[in-house]
């Protein structure tokens, strides 16, 4: 028996197109997929490639679902979740897949009807595209499913979203929102923050400077700018919802450059050598990990 | 017939030992190798490998080379060419790999002995691995091979290196010395500076932050520190031997990063959106001139 009857995805993006190919695929996540958006080209979209069984621009059909996953940007998460709220009936599993949970998990709940469980989520997978057409069913393999449940999150909810995102191929663990949201600042909101602004440098140069940087991006360049081609919107909402912790994190990592760039002034080979060794000893230890 | 006679690589790095593979492979290169490096363990190392006709420590032995290829660190490369130099025969010429050009073109000619002519590349390839083993004949393909030489170099030495670089599958292009080093301080040596300490940033968390760090890295933070495992002292030796450019390409994108941090501080939504969108943009060219 599937793990759910009706399976309703608002936000068919690159996550939310993954986890319909996915159920659509193994028919074990859900007998029947709803998919909702504010876009009926996207709707369209998702209708010819065959992933939902109905489509619909109506919060009141979120009625007809005993699961709804919010897979849209961070910011637009509490204004969908309010709109589908009056119809979400006693049962139900509201989730989401926000890269930032700040406030979500005492907001969520607070408006939701009598009987809707909030068990939010974070699957800590992606690339750098977007869109129904971005997906594919093996998204998740192996990846991180973060749960972020509430302390008064029934145990039947929290086990069955934990089923779901096991039967979509991660691996899951529960975290706290604010240990959440530090690690999440570090391995991922500071990494792309870096990487959409050097490329905001190598736009600032002169025309020539420009040009010959796109040549020659091969060196470096190339690996660090890949996540800069991630959805600006999805982007700057995760740079807004998690701006305190990220900016204490990037404050620190620019702390630590010019801490490496007075080491180059100086010409103090030791000190540089040992950041070097450092960021190595980092890097070996995550190739252990297998995550690299 | 072969490009050279003799080659003599010194130093049979990443970028050496790719070189001998691709000599010993396609015969086109040279008609025999030598091997010179500092550690007999390397030199034997190359010739388990089979990689070279003649190892050597002796800078003597640079009086059978028609080429030597330099591929030591950049500063190694001034005292190595002046332990050569008095063995180097007229008609030789002197090259060498170094991603910072600064003033070796203005150093090294100086105690050449007459009709040895020095004929500097710069090689944009590389992986994050180092040593005889790390080389692969396929490592210049399609790659840019830089040429810097001195207004006075004469042609025919500037042809055969050219030749030697497109033989090895790159495509060549000429660049002052001081071009050269701003291009590389934004393309290859800023990122790796900033591969290196977010590494750093993540190795001065506490154990407990440290530790998820690496177990979810997956989502950005992996693919900015694959870099980061490159070889110490090359990159201590990059990063001062460019240090004036560096440090100023660095200014301006701490810069950058201020103003990015300043944007999401006071919420500025369309400061943030338009700096990702700028940011993508730069991507969607690099993918356009196939460098992605």
């Amino acid at each position: 028996m599937p793990l759910f009857k009706n399976l309703m995805v608002v936000g068919p993006g690159l996550i939310g197109s993954s986890i319909l190919r996915r159920a659509r695929g193994d028919g074990q996540l859900a007998e029947r997929l709803i998919v909702m958006d504010r876009d009926i080209a996207v709707l369209k979209r998702v209708q010819e490639l065959g992933l939902a069984d109905h489509i619909t621009l109506d919060p009141a059909d979120a009625a007809q679902a005993d699961c709804v996953i919010l897979s849209v940007p961070v910011r637009a998460i509490e204004p969908v979740a309010r709109s589908l709220a009056p119809y979400l009936q006693p049962g139900t599993i509201l989730t989401d897949v926000a890269s930032v949970r700040g406030e979500l998990g005492a907001i969520i709940p607070s408006f939701l009807p009598d009987g809707v469980e909030y068990v939010p989520s974070h699957p800590m997978a992606g690339t750098e595209f977007s869109g129904p057409d971005a997906g594919f069913a093996e998204l998740f393999e192996g990846r991180w499913a973060l749960l972020i449940p509430s302390l008064d999150a029934p145990e039947w909810a929290c086990t069955k979203i934990q089923h779901f995102w096991e039967s979509c191929g991660a691996r899951t663990k529960v975290l706290t929102a604010e240990d959440h949201d530090r690690i999440c600042a570090m391995v991922s909101h500071l990494p792309h923050l870096l990487a959409f602004t050097i490329c905001d440098t190598a736009d600032n140069l002169s025309a020539e400077m420009r040009s010959a940087v796109l040549d020659y991006a091969a060196s470096g360049f190339r690996d660090f700018t890949r996540i800069a081609a991630s959805d600006p919107i999805m982007w700057r909402d995760i740079f807004s919802a998690n701006r305190d912790v990220l900016l204490e994190t990037l404050e620190r990592f620019i702390q630590d450059t010019q801490s490496m760039a007075d080491a180059i002034r100086r010409g103090d080979d030791e000190a540089i050598t040992a950041k070097i060794n450092r960021g190595r000893r980092i890097r070996r230890t995550l190739i252990h990990n297998k995550q690299a």
